[in-house]
């Protein structure tokens, strides 16, 4: 069986996380979590900062598929905008190289990683450290895209499990209704 | 003295905008406006519509300049995210292929193409058909992008004059106020 490589990201429009984790069978090892810092400059130079550095770690580590956080919806809608251009930046380069592309709500995520949709960032720190098995606690934007990262290891288990057995996602959704 | 061409891009979550026209001295002409229409799709896809289909148009019409609308933020924030992940997707196509971007508010448009900063949807339309001596009225987004190219010339051709007459910007900045 072919090990799979998950990229997550934790888009942000002044510091963007990105982790690659190593599925293989029942083990997943994190490859890199790291993130990408924004200087003050235009715009464009911006987000050509997060399109080619996400561009240069799927050309490195060669994932198989992409996971992002769906932004935080705030009432300020200029920070909306922000987020939404980083956001839209992380995308396009998973989509110039043709991965699939999932999204998880931050509640999602926080539910799959800590068992609560209220966790806080130490706590997704701290769990995403467990999990894995690391050494040292990752910094907070780099724990947040890992932990979108296994969010969605465990949302294609739950899923392959489920087909499994002949349930439907469809089904799941009517029983938890 | 070679011609440049300055690309226009009016953004948005289900049609962008997009225009190329070329200027040549005092000559501007239109090369191409036409926008791109987005399916009901997930959202990486349609964002890589966007992406792949500014880059088609760089590839094939070699702009040498970018010029792109700046998102009008009202009072939704998720519609200000959608947009947002528009723009980014398209100022990425730019930023991939090392293309300067410059931005402009919809008031610095409208005041550069109609001569104040509350013009119409169709008097934008009407201006752009004059402006470049076309026989048909564009569809409207594709006039907006074409508005962004022209306003573009606009404003490089005052900072050239302001520059032959030794005027930075910063000092028309203070008079202005």
């Amino acid at each position: 069986m072919q090990a799979d490589r998950i990229l997550g990201i934790d888009p942000g429009s002044v510091i963007t996380g990105y982790a690659v984790i190593e599925v293989n069978g029942q083990k997943t090892q994190l490859v890199r979590a790291d993130c990408l810092r924004l200087p003050k400059a235009p715009l464009a130079e911006r987000l050509g900062i997060i399109y080619h550095g996400i561009r240069a770690v799927i050309e490195e580590l060669q994932p198989t598929e992409m996971a992002v956080e769906e932004v935080f919806v705030g009432r300020n809608p200029s920070s909306a905008i922000k987020l939404g251009q980083a956001r839209g930046a992380a995308i396009c380069a998973g989509a110039a190289t043709h991965l699939p592309v999932a999204e998880y709500t931050p509640a999602k995520i926080k539910q799959a990683i800590a068992g609560r949709g209220a966790a806080d960032k130490q706590q997704i720190q701290h769990m995403v450290r467990m999990l894995l098995n690391l050494k040292e606690t990752l910094q907070a934007d780099a724990a947040d895209a890992t932990a979108v990262a296994l969010c969605h290891v465990h949302h294609r288990q739950t899923a392959a499990r489920m087909a499994a057995q002949g349930i439907t996602a469809q089904n799941i959704t009517r029983r938890a209704r």
